[in-house]
């Protein structure tokens, strides 16, 4: 039987979980495949704490290097994360022939399109199927499974974290703060969790979709981003009533070749299948042009379902090497009649708005805040305004139809300096029902 | 640029669909593989109607063996479906060398595998991702992104059919009759729909992942098998009301290697995904040892979405001619060490019931049904018993807690035999909340 030798870069939660999978079941991968997969080295700064694996026979070291300059070693793993290290050590075993699996999404969102042009010119591939959607294989269906498609709509919950927090506040009614501090306490987020919920860690996951969906890497920095901190479960509440779930999405749409990307909380109707997607797991929802709309739902992190996805990776390079295969197929990006898309100024963007002022209880203020969203071409579809007084100021909740982006910030300004409103107004973007 | 040479035999709706993809994509294709596909013959006994596409350079035939002994075709495209000649073409077209793309679940679940055998003899492929699932990229998500896991279950709407017959059934309170003329009428349902309604089709999708899963084709005979002709619209209310939707489902379980398999109408809870997949859509439901839950939502048939699953089959095979590989890389269940598993009777299988008498409005009913029941050992959960007199009997609704189905069924025989059921019972099977 063929045998390929890798080495693992990075032991903590994802190189664990990785070291369990293919330990656990070597013989179920080996029957699949074909090939035996073994783990010759693993590298990490701290060997001390126990990971609960048998590692026998597997040479552990602190010098990651060993890996990369290791001749037997085929295929690299880099499980550290992070911007720092992982990039130097992904570089230099490319330059080596190695093939590379890797689960970080801000080393390719920032670097994807150098590191795939070195890996094309070393004939090996990157497998990253673990940086986005964690357990989920949902980089092998797009790569494979829709490879005649146009994605022309992207829908996604990326990140676990902020799912949660968004789903424990709907369903406690609690703050937002309080859910944070608990997710903090029990381990379920890190301190302070502030790329989970500020849509950064989307916003990484977002242009790798995109690049395989478009063909090129959009910089991240042009990425609109938003997060979920200033939504309240009053917020949560008002959008139950009106039909809707609020939920942190990365979205691309695609018109020609006109890419609206963009990652910020939307309302979401219930019914849509996104809406059913709770706590930790994610759910990516595409349109292609021929498969129509899909959705692909699992767990996004965590030490088993991202070391499943790194294994799918190292299995996938491995039965390649074990085919004799010569050349490595470029991923979709390398080739081609490159198509050029751009991206749509925020400014731009159409969408149906949810808005919540917080007014003074008086006559004549909905009349004043109508005024200025008239002037703006702002078409209001319905309005929920209660008597609740809350330390002398009332919410007033409107869903506007279509908008456009720079309409809206335009009056939203102009009602906020309105001496009878008392708040910073809060905007959510709304999915259609016709989104469905 | 490579340019790999393919023959379409059968160009009905699914043909048609994938020529579509081929033509309206070819660039975009091009660019993504690096590879030109090239549509070089079409074979149908009926070529007159038009399919609207431009088939410019095509030759058009009704000789299928002419696609199977050209020797520059390397790729046959079996869209025939069905049991009589497409095994032929099949056969013909592996013997001679040639890979093939196809899209019959019937000849894969009675042939699969005589027909993969011969292809690993052959050292060629036999891409299906088209058979199961329609446009959603099942195939490859089993076989390549969940490699590393043991899969310990599957829950799924593999029939589109009869999912948008329960769908319209439970949103219109329509008797089953009723909704299957009119899809019937409007063209969403063959006429009769007997292999989609009577779980014949789901059976064969079944038999089809189980091959991926477990690596040993079932008997196709020995998955038991039960429709959606005997549900009705109060059984539908019912289970709404007990918190549940109906579904036919195709069910595979393992412990060990011990293997359930069935397909039947399922209560699952309403906040399930599955219940979330309506009308037309499938959804495959599964849970791997190491990615835990996972969904895969899409359209389960139809000419663009199945074209599309075709397409990625024919584009994935392109690729790795083009990579220059000598050893088609064997599908999963062709390589050893084989695990044998075996099939558990379904008079073993334990799960919660719901059951629905039938019986006259008289004192000691129910006394008489529970105490059969206790007899065999069924313990009941919950009992739903309303006045309302449907031809002079009413309908008693029974939840039970886990019960054996052999115990199920000889108590059930019993109770249909007293006096005061007018009725036949119906049974369905349950998945209880924590299967969510």
């Amino acid at each position: 039987m063929d045998r390929v030798q890798i080495g693992i870069i990075g032991f903590g939660t994802v190189g664990s979980g990785t070291a369990e999978v293919l330990l656990e079941n070597r013989d179920l991968i080996r029957g699949r495949s074909g090939v035996d997969i073994n783990i010759k080295v693993i590298a990490d700064l701290n060997l001390r704490w126990d990971r609960g694996l048998n590692l026998e026979g597997i040479r552990l070291t602190e010098e990651a290097m060993e890996i990369v300059e290791d001749p037997e070693i085929q295929i690299a793993v880099e499980l550290i994360g992070g911007l720092t290290t992982a990039k130097e050590y992904v570089t230099e075993a490319i330059k080596r022939g190695k093939h590379v699996v890797t689960a970080n999404k801000a080393l390719l969102a920032h670097c994807g399109e150098e590191l795939f042009s070195l890996a094309q010119r070393h004939n090996v591939l990157i497998g990253f199927e673990a940086s986005v959607g964690g357990g989920i294989p949902i980089i092998t269906a797009i790569q494979n499974g829709l490879t005649g498609n146009r994605i022309t709509k992207l829908m996604a919950i990326l990140n676990g974290t902020s799912n949660y927090i968004l789903t424990r506040m709907r369903s406690e009614l609690l703050p937002y703060q309080e859910v944070v501090d608990e997710a903090v306490r029990l381990g379920y987020a890190e301190d302070p969790p502030t790329l989970d919920v500020d849509g950064t860690d989307v916003a990484h996951k977002l242009v790798i979709l995109m690049a395989l969906f478009y063909g090129m890497w959009f910089p991240l920095e042009e990425i609109y981003k938003e997060g979920i901190q200033e939504i309240t479960p009053q917020d949560i509440s008002f959008a139950e009533e009106l039909g809707y779930r609020i939920k942190l999405l990365g979205m691309a749409k695609s018109r020609g070749k006109r890419v609206e990307a963009r990652v910020h909380p939307v309302m979401i109707p219930k019914e849509h299948m996104l809406s059913g997607v709770e706590g930790a797991y994610n759910g990516i929802y595409l349109e292609g042009d021929f498969v129509g709309p899909t959705l692909f739902y699992g767990l996004g992190a965590g030490r088993r379902p991202t070391g499943s996805a790194v294994v799918s990776d190292i299995v996938s390079i491995a039965k390649r090497l074990r085919s004799q295969q010569k050349s490595f197929s470029s991923p979709i990006w390398a080739l081609g009649p490159k198509e050029e898309f751009r991206l749509c100024p925020m400014g731009e963007v159409e969408t149906p708005y949810y808005f919540r002022f917080q007014a003074v209880d008086k006559p004549g203020v909905l009349s004043k805040i109508s005024g200025i969203l008239a002037n703006h071409q702002i078409s209001i579809a319905s309005v929920i305004q209660k008597g609740r007084r809350l330390e002398g100021s009332v919410p007033i909740v409107m869903l506007t139809h279509e908008a456009k982006e720079k309409a809206v910030r335009e009056a939203i300004e102009k009602i906020d300096q309105l001496d009878v409103v008392t708040d910073k107004t809060l905007i959510i973007r709304v999915e259609a029902q016709d989104a469905l």
